[in-house]
């Protein structure tokens, strides 16, 4: 009986889970909430687009979670012994790069630079820099467009460049203390491997590839004269990132002595490379060619793969499309809506429909499952946190319409809901007319798991079954199979990640099948929303009326400075 | 000293005012809320379009408040005396026609029909007729556009034709018992003075010029070959209207010595032909030529006059352009939004938002109070309950535009407040472009009172002082004022509207003037209102949304059958 560990550093918290390596169940699992800030984030009132952690709930995390795995394992069974553990696998949130110094500690963790939030990590939500994303895309525009052909046309506010250029604008002391800035996950899995000095780090290709224009065919990250012009610190910058980065199927190193003492563990097992939760979780979901998988949580990721020999085109609006970054040998493709629970989460924590007990979760979700699709009469775009597929812009917002004076809570429920669902299947839609099939859906995250309304929406507007993985902690699991490769087949573990998979990964017996008279109304309701969709986020659409919630933004910006 | 009662039949009450003839000060008011259906109005939960009012709550309300306002006054002051009532002017909702039979007996008071809500009173915010509306408003535009040219464009559902055709076709038992329709107002008036039998009865010009088409140039109502297209016997129907209605310069009648007993009022004294509640709520604010009279409740009414011996375009969207509607020799032109306190109703009764404490319009009014204009980014249309002016469509829907994740309450309750002040400014906009000048907005109804907030956004957005009528009760006022000009100066009343309005009208100290900065802001969310309002409201819009609320309702419908 071998054992794997996969860590899972989400936005509130990081879990572990303790997997018997021949079939994926869990025999333990631990979470640990980041303590910092407003449920982890340290947030600033004057500025929403601001949202950052602090690099020290990372290290107590991990050491309490694998600690704490360990130790309900044993206790669940007498016979278990932590020397059996072969290999950890670590995804985190992304992309969270956080400045280092030259002996790889977080600036963070600097005394004098303790407090100052620019210091910490840069959580993916995080959009402050979104004049810097735009100013990058201009660029890229103009110098090198193939920059941006295979992360949808757009650099985003979420990624890497544009929260270091934007650091080194409003914090240059912050920028210049910096060594360099590695992705949370790479930071994980140098610092337990003890190559954090940042020469040695093995950065993932994950993030390396979704986040910061990395492709082998142009050598890797952006050419140091393009990142010069938007600065030239920026250029000194990219001397500080290797040419190479590396996929799961790599170990980042082993498991250094001091790391094994802290967490319990065997010294010198490998860690595997790290990557990006999602991606982690669409391995721990079983994905191959041809199927979806989407995690729906606050936000969602959708993740398909498409064999590296066979011809992909360009997928404008696709956040990504990179060799290895989920499955080595695939391209992984990563899509993504950027807000879904958290839409749903506004309305019940913010608006509060008809009080807290009407409005909770539970009592919307039953007003709204007695609703049938177009009863209520409104139509919603779920941009409330701007779009990331296939518009790749955070410059957009909600807009829901349709109301009467007769309009219910549980009804803009059920409309928050089905938007989603649109905007899921305007992301299945993008792929299909670029060739990349998509046969079966596989969904995990909290809410796929505990709402069987949503699921049947999803099945119903995009016409296709909804599968649901049997493990509650995909990304987690990922993680795990990767630690497992990582270990190799001769450890116990495997040489393959589809060996990996068809071990480990598993589905829920229930699923949700597409009602044809449902879909027949969804199908006449999504080209409504796509009419909307179109209108208010595409600047080429004929009536102009993209224009309406960018300056109402920019009112609202002057407004408030 | 000498008197005269006004009577105010509104949409869940009626109120009567007894006011001094002398300065228009009130001596009593009384109210009497409707006893049928919900709040006054019979509703159908399977049909949110069908409002329709029993005929015997407006008898049983006019003894009741007539009764009351002579007691009260008589209580306040010894010296009181009934007998010096001159005159009563009698205003009530339209088109809210009734259909009686040959005796002039409401078909809802005999016992075949009490139960049936077609055979009650329709009352003006009833929609079911929405297609023969648009069946009047298209045989009207292929055979006599000059029908519309003074109704702004389109026939609506909510006026006395739609009505009456509905009728006929889902229930041609009820219209084939009718000998007739009148209009809730002329009702009231023919009644008191014995004119019921429907020969007789002195139909208003103020309801059949607005919601009926009459119009001296074409012989007063429409032809009857005109209806008979519509229907045979909408044909017959027109054979039952006079070819001359009456403005409120002129008696109904003289008082029944039956009515005279049952109100305790001298038998003889003049009723002033009636009008609909919003019209002489303009008398009562003391309208004329250049002064917008915004009579601000559930929904608004908005009202002019121009010298008839003046040049006047036909207005587009203007609900109706009536010589003598409001004031003898003057045109009366009505316009008004379809909802604006049922919209923030809509908001608090039914969304709760918050739940019932903080969700109050005090609560949020309060924190509407705290944002500036645009701080929130959030852009609404005001269409919850369609739009009836400069639109003229019940079929559309309400908009919220630029929700994020940290939408508050309070920022949608301002939002909605301003999309109100946006749709005046839209009405106001549309008077001047054809030559109506307004240089003053004199404001009345409970909230212009009540909410400062409001009246300030409304000057910031209109850029024009807000003013308030010192009378709360301005349409029972103009009702008293017609009372007082149908008894005549000779009987201590008034030869003149000029003079009665000079002599019993006034307004409250407190103004509000519109703020530069704030007007500055909204002057470029007005742009962006209009922007959402010509691309969802017109037709012509060249990115074509206009079919979006259209097809939703439709699909609705649907649904729901």
């Amino acid at each position: 009986m071998m054992y794997t560990i996969g860590l899972d550093y989400g936005t509130n918290s990081v879990r572990a889970v303790l997997v018997n390596a021949a079939n994926g169940r869990e025999l333990a699992t631990a979470v640990h909430p980041y303590e910092t800030g407003q449920e982890g984030i340290i947030l600033d009132s004057a500025d929403h687009n601001l949202a950052r952690q602090n690099p020290a709930d990372y290290l107590k995390g991990i050491e309490f979670t694998v600690k704490e795995v360990i130790n309900k394992a044993g206790k669940a069974n007498k016979d278990f012994d932590a020397g059996r553990i072969i290999g950890i696998g670590i995804d985190t949130t992304g992309s969270t790069p956080l400045p280092v110094d030259k002996n790889g500690t977080p600036l963070a963790m600097l005394d004098e630079f303790k407090d100052n939030p620019n210091a910490q990590a840069w959580l993916w939500k995080d959009h402050t820099g979104y004049s810097e994303a735009a100013e990058i895309t201009e660029l890229a525009e103009n110098k090198h467009p193939d920059y941006l052909a295979k992360c949808g046309g757009t650099y985003s506010s979420e990624w890497f460049f544009s929260k270091i250029l934007h650091c080194l604008r409003v914090d240059p002391k912050v920028f210049d203390a910096a060594y360099t800035w590695v992705e949370h996950a790479d930071y994980m899995t140098a610092l337990l491997t003890g190559t954090i000095i940042p020469q040695k780090i093995k950065r993932c290709r994950c993030a390396a590839g979704h986040k910061a224009m990395f492709n082998d065919a142009w050598g890797g990250y952006p050419a140091r004269d393009f990142l010069a012009k938007l600065d030239p610190k920026l250029g000194q910058f990219r001397d500080t990132l290797a040419d190479v980065t590396y996929t799961i199927d790599q170990k980042a190193g082993d498991l250094t002595k001091d790391w094994a003492v802290k967490l319990g563990l065997k010294e010198g097992i490998p860690v595997a490379v790290g990557a990006f939760d999602a991606h982690l979780g669409g391995v721990g979901s079983g994905i191959s060619t041809g199927k979806l998988v989407k995690i729906i949580g606050t936000s969602t990721c959708d993740m398909a793969v498409w064999p590296v020999d066979r011809n992909l085109a360009d997928i404008p609006g696709i956040c990504g499309i990179v060799d290895g970054s989920i499955l080595p040998g695939f391209w992984g493709l990563e899509a993504g809506q950027s807000a879904v629970g958290d839409i749903f989460n506004w309305f019940v924590n913010y608006i509060q429909p008809g009080g807290s007990a009407a409005g909770s979760h539970k009592a919307l979700t039953e007003e709204a499952t007695k609703l049938k699709p177009g009863q209520s009469g409104l139509l919603a775009l779920d941009w409330n946190n701007g779009n990331r597929t296939i518009l790749v812009d955070q410059r957009l917002t909600g807009l829901l319409l349709g109301q009467t004076l007769h309009t219910m809570p549980g009804e803009i429920y059920r409309a928050l809901i089905e938007a989603t669902a649109f905007g899921a299947l305007t992301i299945i839609n993008r792929f299909e007319e670029y060739g990349v099939k998509i046969s079966e859906v596989i969904n995990c995250g909290g809410i796929a798991e505990k709402n069987p309304l949503l699921m049947q929406i999803y099945a119903d507007v995009t016409g296709r079954e909804m599968k649901i993985t049997r493990s509650t902690q995909t990304c987690a699991l990922g993680s795990a199979i990767a630690g497992a490769v990582a270990a190799g087949e001769k450890s116990g573990g495997y040489d393959s990640f589809a060996d990996a998979q068809a071990a480990m990964c598993g589905m829920k017996e229930i699923t949700y099948k597409p009602n044809p008279e449902n879909h027949k109304v969804y199908k006449r309701l999504y080209l409504l929303y796509k009419q909307l969709h179109d209108a208010f986020g595409l600047a080429s659409y004929s009536g102009q009326m993209a224009n309406v919630m960018k300056q109402l933004l920019d009112i609202k910006d002057r407004v408030n400075c």
